[in-house]
């Protein structure tokens, strides 16, 4: 460890480093797209057009029958009427010959009757067919080069090639095609802290130890654009390692991709290496995340180098922003666009000026409205893009939207997607998930965003959900989520049902350590409490019990550490940043922590309902009513699901 | 050849005829998604789980530090401000330590201070850091599973498989995961006549021989949707044959696919393999193009068999139809919706009653409107898939779309690439297709249709096009386009620009085996001509002709053969089917004809003055007033390019 670094980076707007970047490539001539290579059809699938196509044959070769019928001279069926049919000699060069269709038309003949409009006059000579009207010459005549013909323009040169496309290359002669070379790109990981997978599932972790996938994701991005990706071992923080390692990759690559020691840290080794072996074009963007990236070209080749910051979010979007439209440049094809959406944005979002901002959000129709609910904008949480429906680009002269204002999302789905999710707002529990599994199976997507029960009522009302789990409890009367809807949501129709009761208690540390009996001990000096977010119907529910001890809430040691998820609550007693906290006997059991439980509530579903009523959310309501989600809840510690769909109001 | 065939298909509609598909694989317990099988992460790209994926490590496995700086106990840093700021003594186990980002939290501390609000009292003692702010408890510490905590639901069942997830399942411990089996899919060409297309570009093709590539475009497509194909090689038209290859097929496949002898033709064994070893479900839906489609189930395995119609058209949509929702069923994910879109029909379509049709069509944005064009509706003419951007459907119950009515398009395309199409509808020249190929190196897609010269002006009358090529002669003037674009034009500001000019006279065959000298040969009575449609420049051209020569049109034997192309006249005098027609040297040429030149045209572009100055139409001007596209052309044989670009009015 060295405090040997630089403390900035620049800060180059967007367009400006693609600038330096294009320019640098088109002086060393590499930007373009790459020359052709000869595939058989059967391996072009998905390949990109190097030249156009001329047919090479014309289709059909031939004047073709179209149908099953008989060829005959049309001249020789002037006459013939319902009324007066006419008769034609069936055999080779008389006046009728059968013919399949896309058998070629004898060279006699200048058109087909359909079989449907011949009579046989003697099944057994077959030796005359009758005609009842006459035919035009060509009628039913594929005349050659009805498709193609030889010499003419088949496909244009990048073109991405469709199973038709290759279906009408071969049609006209093309037995190979000349595609465009993929372009190599070297994937490098580096960090002496990182472990693969592999070892992670068999060794176990160390702290300190992180696995390493960022490798794995921008590989899977560049197959996924059309590149081919060399993936590189990890290359531990060493200045002459990773640059031997860039200089033998920048030599046989189209690109290298050096992940990691990019920020501004100790380990910023990328800039200095990139310096060493060639320019350096840029080393920090206005962008976020992602702001540490470094751009460049290296060796005598000017192969182009970037540098990927390490955060996994900041990683994956470096991706999508740098490299997938270089390789699309490269294949000749223009850089993907996501589907767009306009959405109303569910909160407030502050932006620093000075940079583009890139924030992830879900995305749900909520009847009439389209509504963009942001994720964790850490650039450490890689759940936040795995769970992201798309992108809003906050620009870099804003200093953020206000909730409920317009803005343009870039779809990672299928815009149909949007319209077949359910969206949660509301209190977590770990059977919402299993919920959406079995709603996966109906087709349907389950959108759920922790934001307590308060919040969920909250989101009801601003029309941001179909509908939330709630568990407020009311101090007055001792029961549950009635008062708070109806104080909550006075002019909406809803209804209240109940999923399920379940345990709550105090998490601890297995074994008790620390001799925890029950909330009185919270107001102990050795006891470290972990607190739930105001609006969570747990952090109601310890309040309620801290009033009825006369406890003050400025006593308990950790108050103020607030969590978001019963699981966040377990992990800071597993990991000893906390003592206790209170939870679900299910989060408890999933870390083997202790349990004490103290309390069995009513957990309910608050829907709209405009939205019990929908087509959309029927299948939730048949799993609740049927007994396979009520059997695989029921195998969990601290559920109870008798009450399970029993209409509250 | 035989006669012994059924006449009759049934008609049953799409719906029914997917009902009892969908039945019988019910009750044979086909109907289900497939298993699951373990993968490396690496392979696992654009694959669907099989099950959901909860998480085994947390990440981060440890409190990490969020920062490059030092990690501190929060309480020593209270009352540090600017005017007083606080010592704090370096190492472990002291007060500050100097950690990297992803470092572990020291298990003594509690928050992070960023190396840039930390100053060294002595660069060379290195032993305290002065700090001028307090930080509260957990300042920039990534808590213990702040992304992902073990036992959490990382992945639900059904998921296709981005980047991004890969990253995520890696990063929560998994190295494989269970995605589904790919569906397996057996492809059986079926055809005597049928030739591959290796063999075709090494020994040519005999008449009739058929160039057999349905079966790749079905393995493509199953590719493409995520199956595996298996494409077996063509099977002659033998009843026994192709019952052992369905046989052995359906024995290792999850579906079979025989293509051709589904027709109600004489090699129709489909339908009768079906019934024979196993049940007949359906043998004629009414759908077109694909009416003759078979459905069943074979074997004891009740594996399903779809019998594909031969028709190129027919046998793509086939797969579209009843292929793509099966294989997604199977994967567990919804099928594929295509993006939609709301466009104006350009020309009436009539549909016959009783059958849901497929349209082809090409789309594009014209001004304010979106506007979709029919392309030729021949189930042969696989080259109107290749160019279509999409499909329009018109419904059983419909007897067609009136010219001007709004539609539904299913595109085949981005919708982003229809915004950077120019569309042109006109007279068409094989130099129109060069230009195309320099507009996709500009990023610019170029749709062209043929309707003739006059054709093309009642399309920018309608505003269905961006611009048209004419090429139309004032019998009056002697002079080409202008009368015509004021009379057909009066209200559209228009630029009328010289493209080039052409020679045009008689294609004749080779040799001119029938000694014609002009056009007043073309009253002979062993003179057969062939003609282009109403409307177009080369129509009027002979009209203008025959007329100054007094030949009356009745007169020409073929007057009323009309072609749509100068390829297709082309290839009708090739062929023998006629033995001269008008049309342009480069045409002739391309097919290695004689040519017989008496007349060099104007061939002019007709642009609304609006798409003249826009943006979209800017890399065409800038290609005619280049060097580049003058000079190809000048290498063709029958051009003049002195006046490319000169505007005319």
């Amino acid at each position: 460890m060295s405090k040997n670094r630089k403390f900035y980076l620049e800060d180059i707007p967007l367009d400006e480093a693609w600038r330096r970047f294009i320019a640098a490539m088109e002086s060393s001539g590499l930007w373009k797209a790459l020359p052709g290579e000869d595939l058989p059809l059967e391996e072009a699938l998905g390949r990109v057009t190097a030249v156009p196509v001329w047919a090479t044959l014309s289709s059909p070769g031939y004047h073709a029958s179209a149908m099953d019928g008989y060829a005959v001279r049309s001249m020789d069926t002037l006459g013939a009427t319902e009324t007066a049919p006419k008769r034609l000699r069936i055999g080779p060069d008389r006046q009728a010959e059968y013919v399949d269709t896309g058998d070629p038309l004898p060279s006699w003949a200048d058109a087909i009757i359909q079989i449907e409009h011949t009579q046989h006059i003697d099944e057994e000579a077959d030796e005359f067919i009758e005609i009842q009207a006459s035919v035009a010459p060509w009628t039913a005549v594929r005349p050659m080069g009805e498709d193609m013909v030889a010499t003419e323009l088949v496909l244009p040169a990048n073109r991405l090639l469709k199973p038709v496309d290759l279906g009408a290359l071969a049609g006209c002669g093309h037995a190979t095609v000349s595609v465009r070379r993929r372009p190599r790109v070297a994937v490098i990981p580096t960090g002496t802290e990182l472990v693969t997978v592999e070892q992670a599932a068999q060794e176990g972790l160390k702290s300190g130890d992180i696995i390493e996938y960022n490798s794995l994701v921008l590989s899977s991005q560049v197959r996924q654009w059309g590149g081919e990706p060399t993936r590189y071992p990890i290359v531990v923080d060493d200045y002459e390692r990773i640059r031997e390692t860039v200089r033998e990759a920048a030599a046989i690559h189209d690109l290298v991709l050096v992940n990691a020691g990019s920020s501004a840290g100790s380990e910023d080794f990328t800039s200095s290496i990139v310096e060493e072996l060639g320019t350096l074009l840029v080393h920090g963007v206005a962008i976020r995340p992602g702001h540490p990236v470094v751009l460049g070209t290296v060796t005598d080749r000017k192969t182009p180098i970037i540098g990927v910051p390490g955060y996994p979010v900041s990683c994956a979007l470096t991706g999508e922003i740098f490299v997938e439209p270089l390789l699309s440049h490269w294949l000749g094809v223009p850089s993907k666009e996501k589907p767009k959406l306009k959405a109303t944005i569910s909160r407030k979002l502050l932006s620093p000026m000075g940079e583009d901002e890139w924030v992830r959000v879900t995305v749900g129709r909520v009847g009439e409205r389209t509504v963009a609910a942001p994720l964790s904008r850490g650039a450490g949480v890689i759940t936040s893009l795995v769970r992201a429906d798309g992108i809003v680009r906050i620009p870099r002269f804003s200093e953020g939207v206000e909730a409920g204002r317009e803005v343009n999302v870039e779809l990672y789905r299928d815009p149909s997607d949007i319209d077949r999710t359910i969206v949660h707002i509301g209190s977590h529990d770990l059977c919402l998930d299993m919920l959406s599994q079995y709603l996966a199976d109906a087709g349907r997507l389950f959108s759920s965003a922790n934001a307590g029960s308060l919040g969920g009522l909250m989101a009801l009302r601003r029309g941001d959900a179909h509908l939330a789990a709630s568990h407020l409890l009311d101090p007055a009367t001792g029961e549950y989520n009635i008062s708070y809807v109806k104080q909550y949501l006075p002019n909406i129709p809803v209804v209240l049902m109940t999923f399920l009761h379940r345990e709550q208690g105090l998490i601890i540390a297995p074994g008790n350590p620390r001799g925890i009996q029950g909330l009185s001990d919270l107001v102990r000096d050795d006891v470290r409490y972990v607190n739930r977010q105001r609006g969570a119907g747990t952090r109601v529910l310890l309040d309620y019990h801290l009033n009825k001890l006369g406890i003050e809430p400025e006593r308990v040691k950790g108050y103020r550490r607030e969590e978001y998820t019963h699981l966040a609550v377990a992990v800071a007693v597993q990991s000893g940043a906390a003592d206790c906290g209170l939870g679900i006997a299910s989060a408890a059991h999933a870390l083997q922590l202790d349990f004490l439980p103290f309390e069995k509530e009513r957990y309910d579903l608050v829907i709209p309902r405009i939205y019990y009523e929908s087509d959309l959310l029927q299948p939730l309501l048949d799993l609740i009513h049927g007994p396979v989600l009520r059997r695989v809840v029921n195998e969990l510690p601290g559920y109870d699901t008798t009450s399970m769909g029993t209409i509250v109001v």
